[in-house]
């Protein structure tokens, strides 16, 4: 079920600007018994994001009372919300006029093979590197060439993830994750002020390790370090945290803090 | 009139990868009598821009077809083709079988004050840095949120146009156009090997420059070259080309290259 600006539809008008320029941002949430996990933080992205783009963010009441709607038809999926600048008269300029397109549905949940949790996946490096744009840099735009790109490189069922290197060098984040790795027990994330999407389990990782005392640096980390890691993280708010098991000939064993760390992530889901 | 997949229709499928993530092409194209002009060019450029991103062109004949069809409503205005990879399941991962969604439609032409063309514009300079992705550099794809974040720096109407950098300093084109520079005789346009959006017009112009002997130079041009040009023109399909009057403090009279070069691409612009 999908409803577009609260009607049911299926369908968007073809002048609307997210089709024509990208122009929008968007959400993609757990729903656990019809719920949306971690709400708090998604809408908090979604307004940051929305203020990014100077589009005006839709109201959170409104949104609740359409997940709800849509969440009926899939209580255990993923909900989906995109808003974009709405339509407008032909050109780059962002109308004054224009109301924001709001859509919210609810989709049938990936399957992911169990094993990617309980034992860790196989990853591969893209060739696909990200251009550097601070001005968009951590927002979850529908700019997203650059993901599709790097996710059409490998159809082999048995690789679960990609990785994207900057064009420096630097390891920023898979085609639909976030990452961290451990060294000597401290957690390191991806500085993502020039490029990437910062993510909302990225963030709750950050503060768990707070609040446990455990340190986490945000900061460049060159591609060769991954290989030294003790463990090796990709994170995002459908599949959780999975562990690396295998990149570019190295193997990992499901490490203790990451195994902790889900834990923890489990605990405060709400 | 609108058609998609030459069915009359105002509206695309919520699930449109054109939406989600911005997977796809476009073109706009001055419709003269209804006929769309240099559509052998915008044709080839259209194809060559699916191929890089590994979406199905749409066929010539069916194209032709649909602009006539869409034509009849605004045969004076501009035919918008939009070709995205179509709807598929989510995830960024391009789904072996989905069908391309061709959109086909006339808009009404943008009206622009004559004295652009007879006097020249007061073109800014704008803030917006264009990211280098040579993976993506020189196609028209539905990825412009950079276009659209430069358009919204300005909205006084006296500015035709803004300027867009890459961050090493280099200018790279208009929000909407393409930019030439004449010094001593000789044109340059810079290299879109990294960023930009190579449209039809430049190619144009750089073919007219060998035909007429003339030499034009491709190549990446700092920022502080404008200054010292003798002439300085910014092109595309719908205004043509249109001399830079004003930048920065620095003024320009109208030159003469540029009036021959206006009057080269009228006389062979079907």
């Amino acid at each position: 079920m999908i409803l577009v600006n609260g009607q049911v539809r299926d369908a968007v008008p073809v002048t609307d600007r997210g089709l024509w320029y990208g122009d929008g941002v968007f959400r993609t949430i757990p729903l656990d018994a019809g719920r949306p996990l971690c709400w708090v933080r998604h809408f908090a992205k979604l307004r940051s994001d929305c203020g990014v783009l100077g589009i005006p963010c839709p109201d959170e009441i409104i949104l609740r009372e359409e997940l709800a709607v849509v969440a009926r038809s899939e209580p255990s999926g993923i909900a989906k919300i995109i808003v974009t600048r709405g339509s407008g008269a032909r050109g780059y300029r962002p109308p004054r006029s224009a109301m924001p397109t709001r859509i919210v549905m609810a989709l049938e949940r990936t399957q992911y093979p169990a094993e990617f949790t309980s034992g860790g996946i196989k990853v591969r490096r893209c060739s696909t590197q990200l251009a550097l744009q601070p001005l968009l840099a951590g927002v979850k735009h529908l700019n997203r060439l650059e993901n599709v790109m790097a996710r059409a490189e490998w159809s082999e069922p048995s690789i679960a993830e990609g990785l994207l290197l900057d064009q420096e060098g630097n390891v920023i984040e898979g085609t639909m994750s976030n990452l961290f790795i451990v060294e000597n027990g401290i957690l390191s994330t991806p500085d993502l002020r020039r490029c990437g999407v910062a993510g909302v389990t990225r963030d709750r990782i950050i503060e768990a390790a707070q609040q446990h005392g455990i340190g986490c640096k945000i900061e460049n980390i060159r591609y060769d370090r991954l290989y030294g890691s003790q463990e090796f993280w990709l994170v995002n708010s459908l599949i959780g945290l999975w562990q690396v098991r295998e990149f570019e000939g190295r193997i990992w064993a499901p490490g203790a803090l990451g195994l902790q760390m889900r834990r923890w992530l489990d605990e405060e889901s709400d």
